[in-house]
């Protein structure tokens, strides 16, 4: 899961795509393709809604032998939600789209639900629809609706210069996980990640948060892309590292979504929200949009990019 | 596409499911899985949003070999629009997750988003968002939102005894093009297949549809599916054949994408709707809920299922 070669074959793609796709003016649809969830203002109504979708894939997000059944449904609704809490949202229902494959028993697929609906259940997030149908490989799109009041969406490109840049958490323990196995302690962080819905709120309630987004594909290369949204650049130092992870899986491990976020100077962000560290690592400048530094040096976009030439 | 044999692995998959989940009351969300879309409630809006999954997948809905990529593009936002038009709505926007194979390069994948513009751009309904992957096959699932004035989405289970049945145009000719090859004229009703969109508001506003939804997987199941849904049976004489489709390809062919519906019998329903016809095939009657019969004999439910075991 983890990638090692630089590029940027998505965000390539998706300006392509962009640059096609043109949102009707005056219209409903307020943010499109680029950020974590597309925005929707329903007519006469007080709250946006926001859309994300996300799939995940036999032996392309996981295989069949390491990740239990239980495990992949629960990741595959965080994930979702993990977007919502990035625009400071909160769930409103899901729909998951259902492709399964030979190797998939009644029983495999009620563990799979299992895991899906618990923690639908604990984020009232109500399972409300999908599709389903048989394929070669097992396959999930899972599509969460979440909604914010009107116009208040955290975004990725509203970070201005000299906004203070922060992490939640500690970073690399999902890379970890993956490194180690089942076995390892690191496991959990892998395999059953927890969306910083709360956190989410927060941010866009009490912290007033410039811009946000969940720390899914590396912070290097999910940084990159908050600075190019906000046509800024950053410069950091080390981000808290779970314990006995690496530099490298701290910065370009992805999967541990947890929240990066920007605000202003003047704002006090406490040191810990409900338990969880929230810790300053840089400040937004002006300079070549995207670009990146670490102590100091250019840090590469590595993190985890699906259309990149490998 | 077309499969033989009978069962109920997806009404039953459906059942069980939907045995295992609460909407909770009072809530937003007003009808969950088991129509053609969910319905969602935005908080002080005037309408309710329909929501709608379809995947379209390598092998699965289609081969390589056979499907241009302007055709599946096509044809995956279609079946999404096609569900919106059977629940009376207009499209608002949609979502797309594109599972990218090896083989697929840029320009057929150009060409893919070409299909699904095009559609897009002639309905009103934005591509506003999405995921990206590469995968071992092509796969995508698209996500159509839709509106319909608040609490007036037309239902599969609002048919009462006494309601006459109908169907929109000439049905098989979408098996007839898949058995025949893209050389023949049924092709395009296999590979573009039209969303009766105008129909769909036509039936809810004017003609007061007590039940209607799409023909995607072949008259037999999807009319058991209705009479399952509105606990009645029905009585249907031969629906109109495509020209040159056989009997068995126009009662169980699917993916024709006509919209069936029934209505009060004191509503004018015209014998056509822009040019396209609408014939009256039948009656709803009291007695075993999802018993279908075809000139007084028992119609097996044929049509597609996915999650039959063949």
């Amino acid at each position: 899961m983890v990638k090692r070669s630089a590029g940027g074959g998505e965000v390539q793609f998706l300006e392509r795509l962009r640059s096609r796709i043109r949102l009707p003016k005056g219209g409903q649809t307020v943010a499109g393709i680029g950020d974590d969830c597309a925005i929707f203002r329903p007519r006469g109504s007080s709250e946006d809604l926001l859309f994300t979708t996300d799939l995940l894939l036999e032996n392309v997000h996981f295989t069949r032998e390491t990740h239990r059944p239980e495990e992949l449904g629960w990741k595959a609704l965080a994930r979702g939600l993990s977007d919502i809490a990035a625009m400071g949202g909160e769930p409103r229902f899901c729909l998951l789209s259902l492709a399964l494959a030979s190797w998939n028993g009644a029983a495999w697929v009620d563990r799979f639900y299992e895991g899906v609906l618990a923690l639908a259940a604990r984020e009232s997030t109500p399972l409300v629809g999908g599709d389903l149908a048989h394929a070669e490989r097992f396959g999930c799109d899972i599509v969460v609706c979440g909604a914010v009041p009107w116009g208040k969406a955290l975004r990725r490109d509203g970070a201005r210069a000299g906004d203070l840049i922060y992490v939640s958490g500690v970073l690399g323990g999902s890379a970890l996980g993956l490194a180690q196995g089942r076995r390892s302690g690191a496991w959990r962080r892998h395999a059953c990640p927890e969306p910083r819905l709360e956190l989410g709120r927060f941010l866009r309630t009490d912290l007033k948060a410039t811009a946000a987004m969940d720390l899914s594909d590396g912070l290097s290369l999910d940084l990159h892309r908050l600075c190019l949204a906000s046509g800024l650049r950053a410069r950091i130092e080390m981000p808290p590292v779970f314990a006995g992870a690496s530099g490298e899986q701290a910065l370009h491990g992805g999967e541990d979504y947890e929240l990066l976020f920007t605000a202003r100077p003047s704002v006090r962000v406490p040191s810990t929200f409900g338990g969880l560290p929230l810790t300053r690592i840089g400040t937004m400048h002006r300079g070549r949009p995207g670009a990146v530094e670490l102590d100091g040096r250019p840090l590469p976009a590595l993190g985890y990019d699906h259309l990149r030439q490998s």
